[in-house]
């Protein structure tokens, strides 16, 4: 792994992340919180489908919003909605208001993978960093609590009113950081996600997460555009001298 | 000093800070910049009189956008427009772009009071922390990167898009935590900033700063009608159980 544009990468004053897959498991994680729940509540869902189910369903859902059919609307919301719906699709029943709302906030406690914290404890000592993510502040806030993920500031689509991959997603986020983008690297685990911030000016670091999607690995990206290519978020650190 | 409303106060979940006064000393802060600058530029105004002035402009500058006669623009933008007229005020010369750029920029650079950092950093083991202050995003998070205040998350008139007291300053910070009102705290020095809030519903929890003006004490508030009263953030940590 490399860093492609050493000039570029020297100039870059803070960074970005992706959260869901980059930082955190979101699959894993939601696959132990159903498992959880179906232990109390004595169901038994093929929860590996559940959890691939409800994460297909977060592109459509922000489809509404990004193509002006829905005003901005928090991922917490559109995650409910969703599961709402699954919770049906899966003939799941018995479970209070109180605990659906409980397994819709399994995204705020999500872990993250073994390398995330010490590679951005590490990186914080250098730069500042915040997320660009979909997901609203009070779930990216709690899931930083809980895990210990050292933000400087939470950013992304509810500060910005616009989810990735739309230009003001990544433009506000900068203009809050008080930057210019190509002071500003997106690090992401997704090549679509990365091409659209470069798209605006921002500085791309890309890093694998081959298993993003369970144990069978991912096809691997073309990452030849990036401007820093990680295997984890420990290389990533030491790429970016820190 | 006291917990006034216990009940009250037992369900508050997350606490949000004014910044300039309550938790930095803008004052110092300001004077001391001043003088740095003066030393290296040969220049020597009374910046006790220029620190005074300029953050005596920032009420009106604010005005303008609360009025709806502006948009909505970075304090960053409003201290800068202040600084250039007071320049030309204090007859200030010789200064480059460059000089006034990070004169300017002092604000991202204020100390906080003795107790603001143990305090916070007891408080911040139970709960949630963030600004809900006018400053921007960048000014609040080079503060705290700088001073290592404790933040979950930089809230306030920017993710908010609209400057205390507005009501919409409190509720939508309220919003991006995902909480009601009645479980947000708002802890200032200030009480028409926590009166404001309590007419949105928040909790209040007011902190005495009697120097913030500078070394002639500022006459005492009336501080009856707040849930929580405290010398200083410390005190704030041993009255809410931290």
């Amino acid at each position: 792994m490399a860093v492609k544009r050493a000039t570029e990468v020297a100039a870059v004053k803070a960074l970005v992340f992706d959260v869901f897959g980059t930082v955190v498991d979101w699959r894993s994680g939601i696959i132990r919180e159903g498992q959880a729940l179906g232990a109390i509540k004595g169901i038994k869902p093929d929860w590996e489908a559940f959890a691939d189910a409800w994460r297909g369903m977060y592109q459509p859902a922000m489809s509404e919003v990004r193509e002006g059919r829905r005003p901005f609307t928090k991922l917490d919301v559109l995650h409910r909605e969703s599961l709402d719906a699954l919770i049906q699709k899966f003939g799941i029943t018995g479970l209070s208001e109180e605990e659906t709302d409980a397994f819709n906030r399994a995204w705020h406690r999500l872990d993250p993978w073994p390398d995330s914290v010490p590679g951005l404890t590490r990186l914080h000592v250098k730069y500042p960093l915040a997320p660009c993510s979909n997901g609203n502040v009070a779930l990216l806030m709690n899931m930083a609590r809980r895990a210990r993920l050292p933000w400087d500031a939470i950013l992304g689509a509810e500060p910005a009113r616009a989810f990735k991959p739309t230009a003001e997603s990544y433009l506000r986020t900068v203009d809050m950081l008080g930057l210019q983008p190509p002071r500003v690297m997106l690090v992401a685990a997704h090549a679509d996600d990365l091409k659209a911030a470069a798209g605006q000016g921002l500085r791309t670091g890309y890093v694998h997460r081959p298993f993003e999607q369970g144990p069978k690995a991912k096809p691997p990206e073309d990452t030849s555009g990036f401007d820093v290519v990680a295997k984890d978020m420990v290389e990533l650190a030491e790429l970016l001298g820190c």
